[in-house]
């Protein structure tokens, strides 16, 4: 997830502990997003907003053959991103800084467009997609991400944990973006002028039963990611200390023993004729 | 979906729109329940709560060399379950009139127990699911499918829709059911002292690039199912006419070519050590 648009607005932030929580993200999801996009030998990939790379390293090393080319607006985040692709050992990636709204490449000038928890941080999705569209070649494809924070289910149910979540959608909201974009990729590549598009919902499913989840998505993803927001929230107006802490243990406790969490991230692929 | 409690209080309703819905629901969402479920030659299977044959036509045809026990506390649901099964050809069927809580089998009797859009009516789902365990042989399992209304995602998003759809969960839950307890059936198994649980998501995914969904899931499964509680919503006080007809509208609304609808329901099979 990176800011495209607005870093300084940027809902998750930039702090050490917000780059592991991407990297454990990245890690534990990675084969339910990414397991079937591989992209052929000499191929040209373009990833708009890459952020600190959590999905380059999983794409480029999926498809060694192909050339990806990473576009981010946060210097901090390529130098990162740069520095985990060279430890990775991985020698198809370039990084690039540039912002979505003005990318510096000439039409049809990718074989591929990857695009993952980026659109949900924009004011003009449709925009963006427009344009990363016309950046793909007559055949190619192009792939968004996102997830959707109404897709939440969880067990025990909880009000003070919906209200805490919904803080993370309000804040998100009044930077600009979306954080219930994920049910929207269909409508939203329809407007920017997509023909074939598929969209397949990722489901995360968490019960005691798959510990690495609970721990690896439950804990570390999803409410590390509400945690993560609590100063922003209550500064901004949109809750009590005491009422987002509520909110916080009642996610901690969908991952006791008979605690069940459900997430669906939305996968599209543009098929551009 | 059938009552295996209180018929006079199944928030269904018995009426013929009603059976064709379930007919239709069954249609479009048997690959996708049970394409998994295939029970081996000569094996006794149990069918808790058949109602008018929905799952059983699907289930007796998939496991033609399987010998399927169909119990169901509802005379009429179950002469319309015999006549579907006869129709379809089916020799493979027994149908009986039975309590859920009050089985007329000895204990593990059966090879497989199947349950399916039953639980959700129940006022002690834990207690069937302890007497529907005690009657599989060591060996066998137990697969119980339920949805959850918690899941139910669309764009456009509404307010109206989401009043919609709680009256019926309201409805439910005053009959003695629970319309939301698909995501719960790992710690209900666990409570029942199931050991081997494995739930897996079915997520219904509908956009205008599957008509034959829009119609058989958004508009004739899921909209025409909240429809069905419209008289007794507005008996019950839990809504009026014109906020209820507006809920309706949103959700159809969501089976329009910019719209898009998403349920999901869960499957548990649990392995009788």
């Amino acid at each position: 997830m990176t800011a495209a648009e607005a870093p300084h607005a940027y809902v998750h932030g930039y702090h050490d502990r917000e780059q592991q929580r991407l990297h454990d993200q990245a890690r534990t999801l990675s084969d339910l997003l990414h397991h079937d996009t591989h992209y052929p030998t000499g191929s040209r990939v373009l990833e708009a907003g890459c952020g600190t790379g959590a999905q380059t390293l999983t794409l480029a090393a999926q498809s060694p053959q192909a050339h990806f080319t990473c576009v981010d607006i946060s210097p901090a985040s390529l130098a990162m991103a740069r520095e985990r692709a060279a430890a990775a050992g991985l020698h198809n990636t370039r990084f690039r800084e540039a912002d979505l709204r003005a990318l510096p490449f000439a039409a049809a000038s990718f074989d591929h467009v990857f695009v993952c928890f980026v659109l949900e941080h924009l004011a003009d999705p449709v925009g963006c997609l427009r344009t990363l569209l016309q950046l793909v070649r007559p055949g190619g494809t192009l792939t968004a991400i996102e997830g959707d924070h109404g897709s939440v289910m969880f067990h025990p149910e909880s009000a003070a944990a919906r209200h805490a979540i919904d803080c993370q959608v309000q804040l998100q909201a009044r930077a600009g973006g979306n954080a219930l974009i994920g049910r929207q990729l269909y409508p939203l590549l329809q407007a920017a002028g997509a023909a074939q598009v598929e969209v397949s919902p990722r489901f995360v499913y968490v019960d005691a039963s798959r510990p690495a989840w609970v721990d690896g998505f439950t804990r570390k993803t999803f409410t590390a990611m509400v945690e993560g927001v609590r100063e922003d929230a209550i500064g901004a107006g949109l809750t009590r200390a005491d009422a987002f802490d509520e909110g916080v243990r009642a996610l901690q406790r969908t991952a006791e023993s008979d605690g069940v969490f459900c997430y669906t991230f939305f996968k599209a692929v543009v098929r551009v004729p």
